[in-house]
């Protein structure tokens, strides 16, 4: 397992224990999270624990499925158990020199509609 | 580089440049792609070639933002231009022993209004 794979294990796994100290740990201090899909930003650590813990003050859950690292850059993918039932949760993270999450780039994908153009080439499951 | 970061490169370099027949060879036979957001699903390499030539019968462009592999997993991000402009896709790949892909799991995360509950904890950009 690569570093930057261990680190957004521990990340999650202090997420879900609501660590926030833990969780902080991991962070660097100018750390900037970007939600791309409603292009939201958030830039500090202190900023960013408050958005996770005001932002989200609801009962949750999140569930690994996969993690991958490879030098600096690690993604994960998770199940989040929230109020709207569960979703995917894809998460992209770079670290600094020192081991420490300096960017997260955060995606939530939606069901949609499957195009009329591609569904004669496709099943469903 | 990871050899599945390799073989993720070569996947998109392939697709982008429509040789079909470097992108078949990356492939295992029984390859399985999957799209949760719409629950489809193409099975065999055959069927694989079908859906991206005649599901997607219009100019695209397919542009790499990070792929990262460890072992026999790796994900891609990457911007992809079609007929709705640029949006993001991530792909997550699973590689057999001899690192051909597969299985193949496709995100198509879309814009969304920022939820009210967390406008006030994050700026826009």
């Amino acid at each position: 397992m690569t570093k930057a794979h261990e680190v957004v294990a521990a990340y999650w796994a202090a997420a879900e224990a609501r660590d926030w100290a833990a969780f902080s740990a991991l962070l660097v201090d100018d750390v900037v999270y970007r939600g791309p899909q409603t292009r939201e930003q958030v830039r500090g650590r202190e900023a960013y624990i408050r958005f996770n813990t005001e932002g989200f003050d609801y009962d949750w859950h999140v569930t690994v499925v996969r993690i991958i690292g490879e030098g600096q850059h690690a993604v994960s993918w998770t199940d989040f158990a929230g109020r709207e039932g569960t979703q995917p949760g894809l998460c992209f993270f770079e670290l600094d020199n020192d081991g420490r999450i300096a960017t997260i780039t955060d995606f939530w994908p939606d069901p949609y509609e499957l195009p009329a153009s591609r569904a004669h080439l496709v099943e469903r499951y």
